[in-house]
């Protein structure tokens, strides 16, 4: 047992990586009950859904679980840059006969607020990770008066060292491989970002909480590299996009099953904010990374109409087809299955 | 013993990275004479002074060594982006007061030729490696006569199926960690290039010959993780930058052994061709990546003057600082020590 599974209170160091938009309790108990640590990402749930889903969870498991939430600063709104990005968009909506001012407000992606640490309050998670940095001291300290554990995602040393000085318990080190957004907060330069194999190991060095891997996590071998790089568990999220368990859209399993998922990219064009997701039309068009992009999680909002027009036709061309690197040998099997597969490699 | 280790004739499965530029036979001397596979980048070489670091090798080792070479296409002269090129530096070169006209030529980076097999059928060194895919099939045929073992580069899976299908001996996985220039030769979209904890179990999976494991190999802990991602062995080569047998220069040395060794990026102001280095000036103010720099290698002609005028203040402005994203554990020790110290994981 390493100090990960003693500190979470888990029987295989394996963290189901919170998957927003894609999956709900149903995957987060399957994980728990097969002894990892399965996660809900909360990020875009309202108030009434985040506490159904909790109780879902309590009820469907005894085991320890996860809360994933965001930690953006939510961006001035800038009329016209929006309008810039809606000017770039205007042949996509020309085709798809969408009104672009009849558009409505996508699903919001808020940051974790004292509101959200009173409901959370009530039903005690035993774990709260974050991603973009942490909540304000004063929201932690509420966590931790029922002994939740915190955790957090570093892409770089430097956060992995500003998470450590404020207290958090693991570090989810996030390596340029990983599927979704990155989970980045001091800098956006994304050069400054490396891959696993570098960051892993300097992270390990740099701090004295348990490290965690992400990115490129699939298979029994690869939790055996990141165990020998000095991962103390490991944070696989698109292995489990197949899983019976997950809402992974129709065309987003289909792209995982194909050809293309042999080639992602990091886009700000789905929400603003770089996210590694399978190259698609609209990546290939208009990015992957391009400038006129509104704010995360603003761009979103022009997006998601041309999205439900292209899905109904079964196209994922304007669908963020998040997955990491190693999302060709993705398996369509059960959670638990996944979960003791991968733990393989751990069991001694 | 590995497959690596008897394909090659030898001890440790250590595979010098071969650096131009930086390096001669020295180093590749004290590190086949301590068990592992010496490395002579040729492809800044002339005819002569192959020859010569060729017998000094065969002089200073009984162990067997590898030469390498580039197998890029030579790039047509284009007056006009070269002059666009030369424009976006005339800020640098009134700066440091040079006359652009009067620059001459920086040092070729020449292609494998058949006078290049003329020289190493007289030397025949027992392996060959390559850098940008491979030469025709008549020379590699060549080779083969006196027996040499063939190596090449493969940035992606695609491209590992390609060496593989021409036969080669051993495929190199470079991951997108590694310093220097990117070894790709199908596609130069640099998305298609995954990190090396997604690369190289994909080119194991895909290949039947040996794998070795190049970007971010730096002590034992990264053999390890390399070894348990099914590498046979491993390439380093910026954790031999710092060693007393190497030519690394004076402001090169001084930025591996700073902070600024942190932060690498990809660029092609330097070359003209994607490589690693660490962020200096000229990367800062009109990279990483610039579309107007000429073809590789015709981009370091424009770039000479200016480096060279630089390095007599004592300053890396201009100069290619090639490292991957494990640089900052340098460390100035004697090759043979590194190469047992990294090796310390396989031996069992």
């Amino acid at each position: 047992m390493t100090a990960l599974e003693e500190l979470f209170g888990i029987q295989l160091p394996i963290i189901q990586a919170p998957m927003a938009g894609v999956q709900d309790s149903a995957l987060a108990i399957a994980v728990s009950n097969a002894g990892g640590l399965g996660s809900l990402p909360c990020a875009m749930l309202n108030s009434e859904q985040m506490r159904v889903e909790i109780a879902a969870i309590q009820a469907g498991t005894s085991a320890p679980f996860n809360v994933n939430f965001f930690c953006h600063t939510p961006p001035s709104p800038d009329p016209q840059r929006e309008k810039r990005w809606c000017e770039a968009l205007q042949p996509y909506y020309r085709e798809f006969g969408i009104n672009p001012d009849a558009t409505s407000a996508a699903v919001q992606r808020s940051p974790f607020t004292s509101e959200t640490a009173d409901i959370l309050e009530e039903l005690r998670p035993p774990v709260v990770s974050f991603h973009f940095g942490l909540p304000p001291p004063e929201l932690l300290a509420r966590l931790r008066s029922w002994g939740a554990k915190i955790v957090s995602t570093a892409t770089t040393v430097d956060e992995a060292l500003w998470l450590e000085v404020r207290g958090v318990d693991a570090i989810i080190a996030q390596g340029l491989e990983a599927g979704g957004h990155r989970g980045h907060f001091l800098s956006d330069d994304l050069t400054l970002q490396p891959g696993l194999f570098a960051l892993l190991p300097q992270i390990v060095r740099a701090v004295k909480v348990p490290v965690i891997a992400a990115g490129g996590i699939a298979d029994a071998r690869t939790v055996a590299g990141a165990r020998a790089l000095g991962a103390a568990g490991v944070q696989p999220g698109t292995a489990y996009l197949l899983c019976p368990e997950t809402k992974t859209s129709a065309v987003h399993r289909a792209a995982l099953m194909s050809e293309a998922a042999r080639h992602t990219a990091l886009t700000n064009v789905f929400s603003g904010r770089a996210a590694r997701g399978i190259v698609n039309r609209l990546m290939r068009e208009l990015g992957p990374l391009n400038r006129a992009a509104p704010e995360f999680p603003l761009a979103s909002a022009a997006i998601s109409p041309l999205r439900a027009k292209a899905e109904q036709q079964h196209r994922g061309d304007f669908s963020p087809l998040w997955a990491g690197q190693n999302a060709a040998s993705c398996c369509a099997i059960p959670a638990a299955d996944l979960t003791r597969e991968l733990a393989e490699a751990t069991v001694t």
